[in-house]
């Protein structure tokens, strides 16, 4: 442990990677827990897409993170005092940590909350966290998955689309297919998380094997990056077929040449839908898909991996191989 | 009634808007019915937008038109001669009579519907055919209208934006804010049809408008013409808006320089949903969608108007005059 508490904060808005320009370290005292809070070190941060978007000066489901503010983010933390009592020394809490050493948890309404019993800090950040519950009530929910159907999913090699996949599988989709970049990603989906096919984005053309792979079209598409992908998705959707937008981290850098998909008049000639949806908004039904996930875990049915980085001053690059697809799984920082 | 049949047939597939080059008049005899067939008089044409697509040698709901055939399209026609027990001379017929002058009937699964008792021809076409049919769908089916949503409707001017205004009215919409090209087709939508607000998209900025009239957002969106237009409404989306994709002239005449909406990350953020759907897939409910209408109709809470071009000879440019803007209300041709 320093003695002295880090924090990274967003300097200014990138306009594509961050940088140290964009993000810098600060150096601080170690915060004082007052009346009714707890000091927590932060263990992991859970490094996500979104938290790009809320860099920037745009309008979302959160607002922007401020010019001079700790880069939001989740993550998990252990408790060192407590003047609250909720909390203990030694608990492990998951919340909105920040990119920083120390966090003050304080029982208020956004609370950090303890680690259920019997899961890693890893796991509640990722597939048994946002990640994973992303997937389901995307897929379940909002993609309305039916039996027998024919599932697509791109970044199907990180953390959401790998859940995704499997999920699909699971719930009895009748194939799924994945994309992913290179042959190590494509061969990970198929071999160990049991995907029906993958296929490369860096080296294939997308539409023609997806019209290859899905010759009566693809019936839930789960979307991770919009871009191309998403155009070549609509342009092999089945009759109404459904598109679930999670993410569009083919645009996140790139907010000048904003990508439009010019195949969505796919959706009037097949009757389509196209539905976009924050996990966020499942709040009170977390629990019981955290549930679910946790006994497909148990069961060895759905599987999960980890890229963890270590040292909190490469958080920025952690965040970086979400875009340039330097990860496989969760990409986890080990502060 | 002339003696010889004439016949617009697409003579090659326009790459723009339709002109003689592609559309050609051919003549011919007076074609006779066979056994169980009627010869009909086509009296009028249904000029829809729909009918440029079916011109291009591209996927769609119904197979292109082949080149060297009558141009498809609904319309209205009189028995004149019948070998078919279904049909008697001075029947009014409605169905896909095709651009000519004769069409044979011949009770077969494409069937030519008699008209209602009480329907006009010109109704039986617009306001209670498929533009009224594909408003009142769109609007309550896909769209899951709800009182008290902000509604917006592009191609108000238009034979099925106008419904589609009307409809959402009728059915509890607090706001309708119809979008049309000029200011005599604002101040008809407003002052006759009752829409509380219209958008001159050719003198006004779309974007900001829409902001300055639903400060809340667009719950529903209608849309008639993608477009930037489209990216305009996305932007504005209220949360869990649904966008109701029902056709997208602004493209159907310009397949080089293809739109795809850069806006479309606003389904993610705002929970938005975009959905696009096909009248013809509702048609074991269109009589009692037909019912619904003709009871406004009745009572004058829902008016519509017609664009007459007279002659057979004019369709083509009939057909661009939904293109131009040139039409208010329904485009019918007078053959």
């Amino acid at each position: 442990m320093t003695d002295r508490a880090r924090r990274l904060i967003l300097a200014e808005r990138p306009t594509a990677m961050v940088d140290e320009s964009t993000v810098r370290m600060e150096e601080g005292d170690v915060p004082e827990p007052g009346e009714g809070e707890a000091l927590a070190r932060v263990r992991y941060l859970s490094i996500d897409p979104t938290i790009r978007t809320w860099m920037d000066d745009a309008p979302g489901y959160l607002p922007p993170i401020g010019i001079g503010e700790v880069v939001r983010g989740g993550g998990v933390a252990e408790v060192l005092t407590s003047n609250c009592k909720l909390y203990e020394p030694g608990d492990l809490l998951f919340g909105l940590t920040g990119w920083q050493d120390y966090v003050i948890a304080d029982g208020g309404q956004r609370a950090m909350q303890k680690l259920p019993p019997g899961v890693s800090p890893t796991a509640a950040l990722g597939v048994l966290g946002l990640n994973g519950t992303t997937a389901y009530f995307g897929l379940l929910d909002v993609g309305a998955l039916k039996e027998g159907d024919v599932v697509v999913v791109s970044g199907a090699a990180g953390a959401t689309g790998s859940a995704a996949g499997q999920i699909a599988k699971i719930k009895g989709a009748a194939k799924v297919v994945g994309i992913a970049g290179g042959p190590e990603k494509c061969a990970w989906i198929v071999d160990e998380l049991g995907f029906d096919a993958a296929i490369d984005y860096k080296s294939e053309d997308v539409s023609a094997r997806l019209r290859e792979l899905c010759p009566d079209g693809i019936d839930l598409y789960f979307d991770n990056v919009g871009g191309e992908i998403l155009n070549a998705c609509l342009a092999n959707l089945a009759m109404r077929g459904r598109i679930v937008l999670c993410g569009a981290i083919a645009s996140y850098n790139d907010r000048e040449r904003s990508f439009g998909p010019t195949n969505y008049p796919a959706l009037i000639i097949r009757r389509g839908r196209m539905e976009g949806f924050i996990v966020l908004d499942y709040f009170d039904r977390l629990a019981g898909a955290q549930a679910e996930l946790a006994g497909w875990l148990g069961e060895g049915r759905l599987k999960s991996t980890e890229h963890i980085v270590d040292g909190l001053e490469h958080a920025p690059e952690a965040l970086n191989l979400l875009f340039t697809g330097g990860n496989t799984g969760k990409v986890l920082v080990r502060v």
